[in-house]
């Protein structure tokens, strides 16, 4: 995957907000190393289950040329095999939890929180852009607490950060909850998810948080001494989003016409597109254009201006349109003359004449505002009217099978089962996405839409990616 | 290597302040793949015979149990061998320029600039902390141009830039140079280099910037038409920086107690350092400091307040001396009494009493101004008495051998010689680290140091990291 750079600005945007959050909640960025020895992996027993079947292996510190082949012609040198193979890291817990034990003595020393901005590998066969790549960049924290009250209230409030920032960045509402047992993070008691709804019908996990209980600081005897004197192992939390969540943008808001940015993270969020068909025209426009473009500028927005000559307006327009870019103001000489702009939002109401007057940053401002409420409103009307009640598992699974615009989220009351998740996945492709974290009173007293049993939660099932 | 939170901070700074340069120079942040094909590092000959020697290979992409060995063991799996062997990134001129390939088609696409921000691993059998590690982060720029004036104005460019960076923000002086031809990065056809002084007498190559003709360009066949309707090959540049830059900056600056940090990247810039003996007078120290802490963030400077009681004030002092924290500001009973503060610079002047009057915040930044001045100052007299003409290459060797407060740089008259320069690098250690940029004509009329013939360069031999 290459991300070019108008795809990884959107991800600066959202990386610069988060790195903010992040360190207010008290975590501090560090660096750990991308190549872990494969003993690590071994030390905490479902951890290496989860991630051995898909990482990538460094055997080798050298190529050679092939021996009597011609020059060019290269392979790992035998005389350069690592004694120990090294893993390029799916995730740091090893390496973080082998430091935690050299850093961690006293209950001094916690809570200890670190954050890590990294690329990690997953070996994926089959690759889908930003959805699924075999590398991807993210953000890992990993936490380590005196008890096990303070870790899962961290794990809690990590995933409540990212379904904030996911909601007022990208306009993505999500649904909130807690994986099923089968779902967890390798080596995690309780794996906290965020989950939205693309376009299609299909689920996407946007983020996810774990509290590790003390699994982790066991498999790498991590102690504390208590203010009582007594030696107690740790608790553990860790928590990350990805650059998937540029996939999870172009599939909730991108429309016929092709992307659709939330302002918040749009490289361009104003296209000022100049039309005219004279030279004298031009002076005039690009003037008038300059004058506006400082002042949008001056007021902190992301400007643009397309002064090419020789292009139909209308493929302009359409080139803007199709970048996703919030706002575009048409600027002809008509309406230089009359000190105006005419603007074009790139969802939501009609082009409007505006005066560049003493409010016009203001006014600028709030169609800005108004596109990004309006883009969250669709998305939460979207969600909210796809996320269905179903009165059998027969209905879901025709609904999951018709897909588009029937298929969406199924709420429905579930005894927990991996047994019956399993069958569910095999006949109707849809997955426990999760328990949500509000509403679980609803499952009382109802049973259960597979096994007839008494449902134990309220469960959502969806495709996902 | 691990970087903790303290080094990291360090890094976060400097990292912001040439993001934003290199964004203002016009380059935007992209992101390549970590994993490189085998197959494309061979396609430029030098590049091949550079870095082949020394980098991780990915040859398995899942971790399989030992058959009959005890759970735990894990070994590459055999049935998941890749077709063909993968690098680990040790930098990324091949990748990018297999896309350049494919997004340069007309002399509109020029130049391009891209950036990125990465990891990358270069094998190292013998590691220092920050200076010569495996894996470290650096920021990797890559151009593309018309012309190879504009690719080497480029270069050059970038070049001033670091140094500019370098001395601003780390108080750390450099000689610009160029990099004789066996010096030069593989694939290069010309090698800047900034090269900085450590206090040991060795020197330390800081950043370098590329200029690389049409060797990437030709090797993976990247053209472009020009406004004449030719095809015609590329110019390219290259340039870095890397974490290295946090180990120049111990190397330059300490002294015997510990780190000195200059303000502009010191993760804690002010020190509150509060002195107590009964709890009331705790509480009348902890008020007036907390005024004083708000007063100074307000302004943007970066406070730590430490009110730790049961502790010696002078176990205090060393512990922030030791950090390296450019000013202290002790606060006891007597000072908060007469509203003041004891500032006590980590280097330069004696201790002083300020008032916390309207003009304490100015005061303040004054203060770490003058530190920061300070700091370059005294590099810059280190690297100017210790950068030495020599009267014959016999004494260069008796004080390069001697090292410490005899050694340094050499600037020496030099006829340009690869076979020549081995040998003085066998014979005494040093290397050539660059020619300067400025003060050729020095060499007219003079005889090379060890050859005797006509000098071609002036040249700077060191020893160094």
């Amino acid at each position: 995957m290459v991300i070019r750079p108008h795809g990884f600005a959107i991800w600066e945007f959202l990386r610069d907000e988060l790195d903010s959050r992040i360190k207010k909640s008290g975590a501090r960025n560090a660096y750990f190393p991308l190549l872990i020895p494969q003993s690590f992996l071994s030390k905490e027993a479902a951890h290496v289950d989860g991630f051995s079947k898909e990482c990538a292996v460094v055997t080798h510190h050298r190529l050679r040329a092939v021996p009597g082949a011609p020059p060019g012609n290269l392979e790992p040198d035998p005389d350069a095999k690592l004694e120990e193979p090294l893993i390029v890291r799916p995730t740091s817990e090893t390496i973080i939890w082998h430091m935690f034990g050299r850093w961690i003595q006293s209950y001094r020393d916690l809570p200890l929180a670190l954050n890590q901005w990294a690329n990690v590998v997953r070996w994926e066969m089959r690759t889908r852009p930003f959805l699924r790549t075999s590398e991807f960049l993210w953000q890992e924290g990993h936490t380590a607490h005196a008890t096990a009250e303070e870790a899962d209230a961290k794990a809690k409030e990590m995933i409540h950060l990212y379904a904030d920032v996911t909601r007022q960045m990208l306009a993505i509402p999500v649904v909130m909850g807690v994986k099923s047992p089968s779902e967890r993070f390798a080596g995690a008691e309780d794996t906290y998810t965020i989950e939205g709804l693309m376009q299609n019908g299909w689920a996407l996990q946007a983020a996810t948080s774990h509290f590790l209980g003390q699994n982790f600081a066991k498999a790498f005897d991590v102690t504390y001494k208590s203010s009582d004197g007594d030696e107690e192992h740790v608790w553990a939390t860790s928590w990350g989003i990805t650059t998937r969540m540029i996939g999870a943008l172009i599939m909730t808001h991108s429309d016929d016409t092709g992307l659709v940015l939330p302002p918040a993270v749009a490289p361009v969020q104003v296209a000022l597109v100049l039309i005219f068909k004279s030279e004298e025209q031009r002076k005039a426009v690009v003037q008038f254009a300059d004058a506006a473009f400082s002042r949008l500028k001056a007021r902190g927005l992301r400007v643009a201006v397309d002064d090419r000559p020789n292009m139909r307006p209308g493929a302009k327009y359409y080139e803007w349109e199709r970048k996703g870019v919030p706002l575009r103001m048409e600027i002809g000489p008509r309406d230089a003359a009359k000190n105006a702009v005419f603007a074009a939002k790139r969802i939501g109401g009609a082009k409007q004449s505006i005066p560049v007057d003493e409010d016009f940053e203001a006014v600028t401002c709030s169609l800005l505002e108004e596109i990004q409420q309006e883009m969250l409103q669709r998305a939460e009307e979207r969600l909210k009217s796809r996320t269905r009640r179903v009165a059998s598992y027969a209905e879901m699974k025709d609904l999951v099978a018709a897909g588009g615009e029937d298929s969406g989220m199924f709420l429905v009351p579930w005894k927990c089962d991996s047994g019956n998740e399993r069958k569910v996945r095999e006949e109707t492709k849809a997955t426990l996405r999760c328990y949500p974290l509000e509403g679980q009173e609803e499952c009382i007293g109802k049973d259960c839409i597979y096994s007839g049993d008494p449902a134990t939660h309220m469960a959502v099932f969806a495709r996902n990616y």
